[in-house]
């Protein structure tokens, strides 16, 4: 344990944040998600698990150390509905709220603005990230890229 | 670079802080130890480099993180001055001076004990630390070895 540093966030996931530079991607995913087979061709080559915990939580753990990147217009994708590319699910919109949250800097006025992409594409772009971050978030759909942006002081 | 973390702390460093449990030693040493030879004989199994600054800057970054352990009577040791033991230089206080000034949560009214080790027992005590931090110190006896505490909340 570290001092200010949620207790969901474990070593090798440290590692990786700390890791990754601006314009990185992050993917945070759902327990179906194929975590294994899609991390193998990441960077870091194999999922980190957090168990017992959703989404929300572990971004909000996540995000209060990673900066998200406001070089782009959407830091921040969700995985579309399957015939349903409009909707945007509760799993979603708590994941927005905890970026809005975590929001920091010099562009923390700015709202986070978040896409979807179509489910295949999105595990090619999950296979780009850096990582998969695979938690027990048992909502469908709740399968995120978070793109790291910078630290300014 | 992550949010609230100084750029002195890399990944690999983030990773051995976090993986470290109450009573984990850190060994946190000048340019001129033996770094690499007795790191080889830690958990970690070889040395974290900071290059670029002095023990004092590294340790005040480290313990922004790590808490010191209040189970025991010294939380803190370095290397002793060879033929004069009771010597305590300004590399020494500086440490301390950080120790204090980082100390928070319930022993934060407990001023650290720092501590002498023989300069050869020093050696085999740092080899059983958990990892070996080097830093650029140039001031000679800028060893120090860190025990973890607790983080309570």
């Amino acid at each position: 344990m570290l001092k200010g540093i949620s207790s969901l966030i474990c070593a090798d996931l440290l590692w990786v944040l700390r890791s990754m530079g601006h314009g990185d991607n992050l993917a945070l995913v759902d327990r179906n998600f194929p975590a294994h087979s899609v991390a193998a061709k990441t960077v870091y080559g194999k999922p980190i698990q957090i168990a017992g915990s959703d989404t929300t939580d572990a971004a909000s753990a996540i995000l209060q150390l990673m900066p998200l990147d406001f070089f782009v217009e959407s830091s921040v994708q969700h995985m579309q509905v399957v015939g349903e590319p409009d909707a945007v699910l509760d799993v979603h919109k708590d994941l927005l709220q905890v970026c809005n949250e975590s929001n920091s800097g010099p562009d923390a006025d700015k709202p986070v603005v978040m896409q979807s992409i179509e489910r295949f594409e999105f595990y090619r772009a999950a296979t780009q990230s850096f990582a998969v971050v695979q938690t027990a978030e048992d909502r469908p759909y709740g399968c995120f890229i978070l793109k790291k942006g910078v630290v300014f002081d």
